[in-house]
């Protein structure tokens, strides 16, 4: 049920099928430059998050520049980075269910396998898998700093869970998960960073309570792309989790940086291809990309380098376009660059990434990666 | 890259791993039986849209009750259609670019293919194509009838693209596609009445103009799950399009009826079982169906027969839920049943549907269904 990708390597850019999803390899590469400089400038472990772009290639991209492992979110996406080469994986999450859990020991035969807990059933569960399979799994507390999603409250009940932990046959207590997902999207640079000294506060206090209970954390770990920096300075924190970095979306370009202006650390490289199929009325285009090409979770997709021309409204395999006096023809067939709004979902909808490489104008396409955890959902 | 089915044939719907798109097969086949009803009663021709179910199968089950053929809107789409044994398909699209028209074109020598056009040279390019593989593509002048999206204007306008049509070598002019997309979700049931009602004299004066021309229209087509009645009583639609009924979501169940009050005509068929992963704090409970398992575009998913329980809020992989004081108990690894906020892409969002027979609670899976055209975005 995988789809014929939408393009040949070799093919000019302009040849892609629509809609695609299009990288832009040298933006691409120069954040994945851009960030492992800063891990060898601050000495901070980088552990990319493949919950973002689902592709053992990219993630073998991050390792070779230093990156000590992945993160995911679900026991698939694990299985397919672990089938992919990646030997180290951080399922970043609770694993809730008889199945999953069976999966995730299994897969620790052939790899390092880190899942997080915030309940002690969880524990129970992950240790008894782990005795059947005769593996290690790697456990992280998760503790609650800020988003109120999962995650035991910092401190007494954090060392307690640690303690299960460590106590627990075929577990090792390996330190606390400490992410705050509500932040990273957070406008204003000041209150993003007032977020991260919160939640810093309770990571410290909570180091210290396992610390004086005699539990060491090898990981602290968490942050995002919008925040990484603040976790950084902290010095608590020593293993980072971003995702978006490489590739970076619509809604990350909303955030603010610290002098007031809008605008990105890292840059766009990643594009949905679309084409003009209809234009019959002047003001008006309908691309071929709606909500089944551009998840729209985090507002609409942005047109890329196209004056005064807006995408205003998605159906299911519709965008329409608003053009201003500004804009140049928008006329059938023409092709239309977008910056999807929310980068994660958008991925998962696709089975291929097109890799272009020399511009999205007059590149060609150097390769054809599969989005080899699409719609791994288990 | 097609993930692994989270069930057996044979398994209690309980044992279904989680997140899953679930099909309650006793409400999706009395939905089914409804409309092939109706379509018996008032003699109008139905050819449910496949853009909902992407599945060869469930169009089987359609055609099985009399269903004239299928509509898709991608050409991927009618691919797999064609593939699965549909031999009458209408992509009611414009389709746009030289590989997807030859696509099409070529998919003639397979099956009755119809198209819709809003311009001169999406006609051209269909009957260059048509004559190259030595095929028949019939093609509806699609008209505006209050969208603003595609579609030319009602009237003259469109009879020039008709003539245009018939004068080509290669295509027939089967007639017009008014389909008033933006009608399907207006609360109220008379301004959405009277929506159709507007939409209807743009056709008739269409219609006419056509007929003054010595065009014919063999088909009207247009009508969706939130109006076809409308459209059926005005007695000028003799096809109708409706995609959602069989499976139903939380956006058309807040649709008004006659008599002021909310509800479906039809049943809500399609479910998504979910699993508490994280019960922390009392009062919230987290589960493992988020942004990736339940599309956002039309509002969160609704919690199924869950008294004072609410979805409150999606990210990627996390869906967390408010209990009330009069909430049952969510705890560790309980199941939830989601209805999503809008049908088509969340089913695109999945490999599998998952039949279950007897119900959700206590009955078993009788099916595991493909969701063949998942992804078909070319």
């Amino acid at each position: 049920m995988t789809t014929p990708p939408p393009a040949r390597v070799g093919d000019p850019a302009g040849a892609i099928d629509t809609p695609a999803l299009v990288i832009d390899l040298d933006a691409f590469e120069r954040n994945l430059d851009r960030m492992a400089a800063f891990a060898k400038e601050t000495g901070v472990r980088i552990r990319p998050h493949a919950k973002t772009h689902k592709s053992p290639m990219i993630a073998r991209l991050q390792m070779e520049r230093g990156a000590v492992g992945q993160c995911c979110q679900k026991v698939g996406e694990a299985e397919v980075l672990v089938d992919g080469g990646i030997d180290d994986v951080l399922v970043s999450n609770q694993v809730v269910g008889e199945a999953k859990v069976a999966r995730l020991a299994a897969l620790a035969r052939r790899a390092r396998i880190g899942v997080c807990a915030d309940d002690p059933l969880q524990v129970d569960a992950y240790a008894a898998a782990a005795r059947t399979y005769g593996t290690t799994l790697h456990v992280l507390v998760e503790i609650d700093v800020g988003a109120a999603r999962c995650g035991v409250a910092p401190g007494t009940p954090a060392v307690e869970l640690a303690q299960r932990i460590a106590a627990a046959d075929g577990l090792v207590f390996d330190g606390i998960q400490a992410y705050h997902g509500a932040a990273q999207h957070i406008r204003g640079y000041r209150e993003r960073h007032a977020a991260i000294a919160k939640a810093s506060d309770l990571v410290e206090a909570t180091v210290d309570a396992l610390a004086a209970a005699g539990l060491e954390c090898r990981t602290i770990g968490g942050a995002g792309s919008g925040t990484f920096r603040f976790e950084t300075g902290t010095g608590l924190w020593n293993e980072l989790q971003p995702g978006s970095y490489c590739l970076m979306d619509a809604d990350y370009g909303r955030n603010l940086k610290d002098d007031g202006s809008e605008g990105l650390e890292f840059e766009h490289a990643l594009f949905i291809a679309s084409t003009v199929m209809s234009a019959v009325v002047p003001g008006r285009a309908v691309v071929d990309a709606g909500l089944k090409a551009s998840s729209v979770d985090s507002g609409l997709p942005e047109v890329w380098q196209r004056a005064d021309t807006t995408f205003v409204s998605a159906s299911d395999e519709h965008g329409k376009l608003s053009l201003g006096a500004g804009a140049p023809p928008a006329g059938l067939g023409d092709r239309v660059w977008l910056v999807p709004g929310h980068v994660d979902p958008t991925v998962n909808l696709y089975d291929w990434y097109v890799g272009v490489r020399g511009g999205l104008e007059s590149g060609y396409v150097e390769c054809l990666w599969p989005v080899a955890a699409r719609g791994a959902l288990t």
